[in-house]
């Protein structure tokens, strides 16, 4: 059988159910590679472009596997997700950067809805201070990497003239929060 | 509308050169990260959905790069699984949870049968127990995580009913395993 | 030629932008997993094919936010990286197995140019001895997982002969490098 020249991602396959499209699919977890990267650069600019106008992150915690608790106020709406970046996490500590990283996204597209859950991690590496006679043997990175938080997004997302954006992500922490 | 009745994800180029479809390679890398889901959430039911009737997971271990030796018996068939995860796995420890992360799946796809080649984490979060009068300052996640076992998924998978399930699943530890 | 009206994995859209193939996607970020195996198991060989005939390895570090650093010579060429691996990677200790992982892939295709960056780490697993009466209680893994390196992998790839190749990848270490 010839097969058109032109790629089609997805069809309607006779029993009714929709497919997600697959440009969707990576369009979603995109979001999220962009958040993470967003946040470990602190940059809430770029941050709040991911959301909704009315989008909302909240941060939850929890002990084992107890109820999560919400931990301090949800931040609701792009402006305050843009400000938030700036008033919640304090500036780096000298030498220091820190790495959020996703895996294992369970996206799941309805049209212009759709939700994605994933695992993520959060690393610091704080790096060694270079000695005045410099780096000594033996040779390989200088400093110590800490895994320093774990737990889950949980999102909705909205494709809004045509770009997917966050309306709502809750950071499961899989352990408990305390805001101070 | 009507849409033609066979997917067509991918085309036929004239080299006569098969390519995978990109609906089957995430449908099948979706399988792991629902395995991880539910070895995480101890949910037997929902891991043996993952699996083909005749379905089987083993348990390697192996010493740097010396040969993988099987740990324990094959666990084989789906009830099996199911209440593999009661039966082997301990009660979790109060105030602990699990992650099981997957990253660099490698999917070969021709026809109805499959390859997924994964690595594979398991961390350990174990939360502080809350003092009397409540979290004291640093702000911050309270307790502590660990990485206590890494490796690579290796799996066969077969297309059953329009639903990519596990025919096999080696759980293959880049440590030795001690069954006990 | 009328086009149908289902969606079509890449098309040119009235507003002139390509959109990137979804198998081009897969394929590209299929490259980072091949190379991180190829490093894994210290072959030098399928690291080279990977690349490009006159692709590039640079290595750099910093410290916190502060500029990259190169670390070394680039190496450049795919025989030179066919050869870097044996001369730069000491013999792996005994009972020990690395780990690269990687997540978070950045993606973008523009006709058979593309650039990829994504999130790594190197976990490094060493086997406890065996004793000579046999592994004790308690079950489980013997020996212990150690987060060595983080950072990010930058690169541009291009398609040669229908297969995605690395012209360059810039393993940047968010710690700073000391080559010794």
């Amino acid at each position: 059988m010839q097969r058109p020249q032109i790629r089609q991602e997805f069809i309607s396959p006779s029993d009714g159910n929709w497919r997600p499209s697959m440009t969707d699919k990576h369009a979603i977890q995109d979001v999220l590679s962009q958040y993470v990267r967003a946040t470990d650069e602190r940059d809430g600019d770029a941050q709040a472009r991911l959301f909704a106008d009315n989008g909302m992150i909240r941060f939850f915690g929890r002990s084992g596997t107890e109820e999560y608790q919400l931990a301090g106020e949800p931040v609701i709406g792009a402006e305050r997700i843009r400000r938030h970046m700036k008033e919640f996490f304090p500036p780096r500590p000298e030498r220091t950067y820190q790495h959020h990283i996703t895996t294992d996204h369970l996206i799941r597209v309805n049209g212009a809805e759709a939700t994605m859950n994933a695992q993520f991690l959060v690393f610091s590496s704080v790096a060694a201070r270079k000695p005045e006679d410099g780096w000594q043997a033996p040779p390989g990175v200088k400093g110590d990497i800490t895994l320093i938080m774990i737990g889950y997004y949980d999102s909705d997302l909205r494709k809004i003239d045509g770009v997917w954006k966050l309306t709502r992500l809750d950071v499961q922490h899989s352990l408990p929060v305390f805001m101070g």
